[in-house]
């Protein structure tokens, strides 16, 4: 199988992806959360663009089975139920629900993987799981970081890299990596011993910290807490 | 000092630059061909970002001043004079002159730095001279990969690494770096040790070499063999 990583959403808008294995990695907090929210029984996640798509969206659904969630530059949006912060997804809160979710990085960069057939959630939490899946499936991989602002950000190419370190145990063949792929896992070696320092060592993991979410980080850190792999398909995300 | 390093020219583009140091790699093979011509004693060298562009600016020069040079996807433009291979920028061709000079990535990279004050121009052959041109302004710098078609390149993430080693020696304070200078500073210990053979491994180094280009590939590896540092200024390079 062949393996490529790009650390931006814009460098994955171009690309033509069917039949192509995508992956979606937003460490702080996207993923992490869809994946958490998964774990504690919601129905399914649906990623808005914009506010105004979010709140259009929901509106199709009984106002008992929808959760309106979302932040902008790490803020929960004014109005809305949720922010996207991990440990907000209580069993409690999002059990059976329908979630309508809009983050900065996180949401957009899951529309410019919208030509693949199937688009996987990876985050810390279940990055084994992952590579388990893509290891079944096999062929080309594209592994997309949500990365900060349309820039590169660390702690998403850290997972990235930690992924093809799994996805080269769980695949029987041969992995080939193209230069993005390369670079993650020379990133997850000299980054990867201890994944909580690591993120409140970069850029945004300092700005989530300084806002007093310290506890986010710990979260995020946290490694293969699950094999469940949450999955776009045809604009919905579910956790078959 | 403040260091960031951006993999694509996209990263770049969105960013005021306004008082940044800026630097644009682009390793195979732009910025090494910049270098060389500078070396065999070029006037100037004008980026164009099209052909048509190209053969307007050349247009303003007498014929005998002036050369048109360019590729796309690594061919040289049919009806230039040049292509963008180091090796062709001889003494006998390049002195004196001034070069109107169009690439796939390079000069589409130069014009998304184009709010900063001043571009460098780096390449392995003269990155020590760059960190120590970076060393003496201080202040902010931001490093930017001409990358591969919009995307991540390794060589490119590389020679950004070593620059960032090289600055740490060069300059006498604190250099902070951001996510994507401490990404590029571990991609450079992990491949940094045979840049030859680093090159002939990298997804655009493979295609050049397949090309028959691999004395282009050991051109390119040549580390510090100048200190000059060509430098952009309102559109022109020129290395004072």
């Amino acid at each position: 199988m062949e393996v490529d990583v790009v650390f931006t959403p814009g460098e994955a808008a171009g690309r033509r992806l069917g039949g192509v294995a995508a992956v979606l990695i937003d460490v702080i907090r996207a993923t992490t959360t869809i994946t958490a929210a998964f774990g504690n029984g919601c129905r399914d996640v649906v990623p808005a663009l914009t506010i105004e798509e979010a709140r259009e969206v929901a509106g199709r659904y009984p106002a008992e089975q929808v959760i309106l969630a979302g932040t902008r530059d790490g803020v929960k949006i004014s109005g809305f139920q949720l922010g996207n912060s991990p440990l907000e997804y209580t069993r409690a809160v999002v059990e059976g629900k329908t979630i309508v979710l809009t983050s900065t990085n996180g949401t957009r960069a899951l529309r410019a993987l919208d030509t693949a057939a199937e688009v996987a959630i990876c985050s810390f939490l279940n990055v084994s799981g992952v590579a388990r899946w893509l290891a079944a499936k096999g062929g080309q991989v594209l592994v997309a970081c949500a990365g900060l602002k349309d820039g590169f950000s660390l702690e998403d190419a850290v997972c990235a890299g930690m992924l093809i370190d799994r996805l080269k145990t769980s695949f029987k063949g041969d992995v080939a990596l193209r230069d993005g792929g390369r670079a993650a896992e020379a990133i997850y070696r000299a980054f990867g011993a201890d994944i909580l320092a690591m993120l409140r060592g970069t850029d945004w993991g300092r700005r989530i910290e300084g806002m007093g979410l310290l506890e986010d980080l710990k979260f995020c850190s946290r490694v293969d807490v699950t094999l469940s792999v949450p999955r776009m398909i045809e604009g919905r995300i579910s956790c078959p």
